[in-house]
């Protein structure tokens, strides 16, 4: 838990109430769970957790269903699942909207499938739900090798796209490279020369904006999912109407359930298969020990790994 | 034609030499003409012309054909027909590409059709292909008096959505009533107050972009299709993203010919039942001698007039 918000140091491993089940909920034995931006958000007091979610951090688990809540049809004790949270996921048991449950897919451990839900659905929701990427469109997604990087790559680039990244080290460029998307090192080149883009997915907000326009094409939609580089910036009216281009900013944590379950579904209809087929893997840079989160929380702010930070039980 | 940029009196009716159809285009001989927004644009400077069409303004005209060029199908020589163009509307003859023409709908005078294709392509294209406006929801539409706006106001309602829109004048006010929508006199009242709005079709730009955006539903949509309080304005992404909301900025008269036929198809499919069931009607605020363009130029920038100005031959 988080008593004060702060450094990685303010996480603490406690005990806390084991949750019950509500109507349409199910109970998961948590055995992994990953670090997500948002989590350090929160830690900071930045990005406080929705009121119906429990107040310490976790967007996604997987683990086994140990408790059925009423009103609950097609999940059963004992099944293997990864789970979207609106929080709650550093823990040993949570509970869990049975809309926003995932078998785990074939081919891919238990404990790595903590690391799916929160990237597939951003990806996916956004991507191609928001967006509409098609094929042989042109995509780019900023910091390549993040964990919404690595999925957002491997998915465009099943969906037919040429994709394009930009990443901070040569390390990260050619692991994007191998996940088949040209990479641009922002530290010494500029991803608008190698536009333009039909799709963009930003997470910087602020600082890129007016670039992110430059390079839209005509028809172009920019996706924001983050905002590392602030919230405010001028925008250039005229760029985006001789284009005919869309600015887009979206969240997943803070929507409706009956929204959340319609995304949950459409990623198992359309990239589960993917998964399954290997086509699209879960890239994890490491399994940190859950008591030792707070490790976990400054790897991922130092920016050095590559996909998902994943938290063992 | 227009020798010099500058005020209405530059614009001058002489002789032009006449248009030849070219592959998949037909000659239509002009009976009547419309002023638009983008003509006075043009006429000032600002609004170059594209390359293809004549460098007199005229954005749109209804006539009989009377020419047809070669590969041109499902049109016959005396044809009465109403036409989207990218300029040369302000003629006695215009070339055509055959994919922007429309019938004359039923029960709609030839003259009084001159102004429909541009307010009907640019609604449609905006309000429903791009923003998705859905039955239920709440529509804002500011400059309700305009032929945007009258056009605006009819389709929305006529899809279900509840509709507000803005004016300046009492007299405005009480005749967007009548069109079934919700006036808002932004000279003492405040549309932000009215929202918030699923859709909003915008003509302001950077000036109104703050308030539009606050005045944004969650998954609203901001349309932006004009400039008239210009092009830069600080866009706040957190507020954006907070909402789950978009900013369009679109303009039809750059688009490629295959969109321009795919717009006045979708127009043709779903706007012209409408019209030709008298849910939908031409607003038409007076006729103009085409010679005496400069007049109508000026009764434009004047705004005091509620729906199309049309241009006579």
């Amino acid at each position: 838990m988080i008593r004060e918000p702060g450094d990685a140091d303010v996480l603490e491993w406690t005990q806390v109430p084991d949750p019950e089940p509500r109507s349409g909920e199910v109970v998961v034995e948590v055995v992994a769970s990953a670090v997500n931006r948002a989590d350090v958000m929160q830690r900071l007091g930045f990005y406080p957790p929705p009121k119906d979610a429990p107040p310490y951090p976790g967007l996604e688990v997987s683990g086994r269903i140990v408790a059925l809540g009423p009103e609950v049809e097609g999940w059963s004790v004992g099944d293997e699942v990864c789970a979207l949270l609106g929080g709650g996921g550093y823990a040993e048991r949570v509970a869990v909207p049975a809309g926003q449950l995932l078998p785990v897919p074939k081919g891919v451990e238990l404990v790595d499938a903590a690391g799916l839900p929160e990237v597939a659905c951003t990806v996916w929701s956004n991507v191609f739900m928001r967006a509409g990427l098609g094929a042989g469109e042109t995509f780019l997604v900023h910091g390549g090798g993040s964990g919404i990087g690595t999925m957002a790559i491997q998915l465009a680039r099943a969906s037919g796209a040429r994709v394009l990244c930009t990443v901070g080290s040569e390390r990260k460029a050619a692991f994007c490279r191998e996940l088949g998307a040209e990479p641009v090192n922002y530290r010494e080149d500029d991803f608008v020369a190698h536009g333009p883009y039909d799709v963009i997915l930003d997470n910087m907000g602020a600082k890129y904006l007016a670039r992110n326009v430059e390079a839209l094409a005509p028809g172009g939609r920019l996706v924001v999912i983050g905002l590392q580089g602030g919230t405010r910036a001028e925008l250039d009216l005229n760029a985006l109407l001789v284009k005919r281009a869309s600015v887009h900013a979206t969240s997943l944590r803070a929507r409706p359930l009956e929204e959340k379950a319609e995304i949950v579904a459409a990623v198992r209809e359309h990239v589960w298969p993917l998964v399954e087929s290997g086509d699209v893997r879960p890239v994890v840079d490491r399994r940190v020990p859950m008591a030792r989160a707070a490790e976990a929380h400054r790897l991922l702010e130092d920016s050095g790994h590559i996909g998902k930070i994943l938290l063992t039980v």
